[in-house]
């Protein structure tokens, strides 16, 4: 229903990440998201066996995963670069919302390949790498607390781009509309249900409170479809009229 | 500069984790965002010291972390319950996208404590758990890869709620909202009904359809008031033992 959704020629790029698990959650982060270029700048370990299981069903992104020992040279044919950082740095340009850097790389790509960098687990990116990005991006984090782990920093801001290409187009298919009650027989249900109550002595005709109204209120909210209304009657009709004395 | 957020009275749910490892991810992921109502359904192993690994600075959130052996008690006292799922299914409500979830998470929120409900890795939450659920979620994936590891789930969520606290009021918080039913009031009805109509004979325990499923669908769509549940019981009661014969 979607048409498919082009989220090529964004490079991810991770600088000089330790740890081989965070590679794996990288990849199959970016793959749920419709992302699949994957560059490694001086990586510890890759390939490695706990990349590939990290992975999952993503080990195709490892597999053409570009590895340079420079992030220059990961960077190298982009147009725009935006580098995650968790702080704020000395000379640092504006920084941008996840949101927003989304929107700015899906905007660049019209003019060529674009970039969106992460640096080391630990010590994130230097300012040497820093300044070789455009734009510098902040994960809104908690002040107690800002670890985000990499795989899921990268989980997050895929999750940015895929929504910014979608854009206005709905997130999933639209689902196929129940078939609705007509106001006739939603209706007749309200005329058998008081009928009922009635009966029954939960309604007392010469005291009705609001309790039809209310019973309106709250059948009208639910708006009632036609299988609904089937069921709703022959429960009250049950009650009425019990089949199994 | 941001007043501190309060993100407390919303549980995180993981119904049947299977890896610890998830566990501990999703501590991680909950407290960078500001949350740490932790909820575990019946764990393979809990605790565990690969979650606690996994959850890094975030120990505090295990520690905290409340044990049931079922959901329906997990979501005990709560007014409100969203619950992802990567499919959409028979009879379900409506789906909301991760950010009108957010959304409708913190609105209800200021009515009692709202929960965060994930299914298990592999196979997700039953159906009779996301009937338990008030609201049913997908995260918009890839078609051609929609395996989203737990811990990233969870984070793509919490991160929609940490955005949905800093942002813009809700755009339906202006309407006062109703006082809801707890999800104990709602399953006592629901066990009520159910009782009632097994007398009367219209369910057959021997072939209940989907009768029960189809009823909670309907009163799901319409989120159920205190008073509501109060009124419906009152007439089911009535129905059992009529007052006025």
């Amino acid at each position: 229903m979607n048409a498919p959704l082009t989220l090529d020629r964004i490079r991810v790029v991770l600088t000089r990440p330790s740890h081989p698990g965070n590679i794996g959650a990288a990849a199959r982060a970016m793959k749920t998201m419709g992302l699949h270029d994957l560059w490694l700048v001086a990586p510890t370990s890759f390939p490695d066996p706990v990349a590939v299981a990290r992975a999952s069903g993503a080990a195709d992104v490892l597999d053409h995963a570009q590895v340079t020992p420079t992030l220059s040279q990961a960077l190298a044919g982009t147009v725009f670069a935006a580098a995650l950082t968790a702080r704020r740095r000395d000379l640092a340009l504006p920084r941008a919302a996840p949101r927003e850097a989304a929107a700015e790389l899906l905007a660049w790509r019209e003019k060529g390949d674009v970039a969106l960098v992460f640096g080391n687990e630990a010590s994130g990116l230097t300012n040497d790498e820093l300044a070789l990005c455009a734009r510098p991006v902040t994960i809104p984090t908690s002040p107690d607390y800002s670890s985000l782990n990499l795989g899921a920093a990268v989980q997050l801001m895929c999750y940015e781009l895929r929504l910014a290409a979608l854009g206005e187009t709905a997130p999933f298919a639209a689902e196929p509309l129940p078939d609705p009650a007509t106001h006739e027989e939603i209706e007749g249900f309200f005329a058998h249900l008081e009928a009922g109550i009635v009966a029954s002595g939960f309604l007392d005709p010469a005291k009705p409170r609001r309790l039809m109204p209310r019973l309106r209120r709250l059948f009208g909210r639910a708006r009632l479809e036609k299988e609904e209304v089937a069921i709703l009657r022959g429960i009250v009709a049950s009650f009425i009229t019990p089949t199994n004395k």
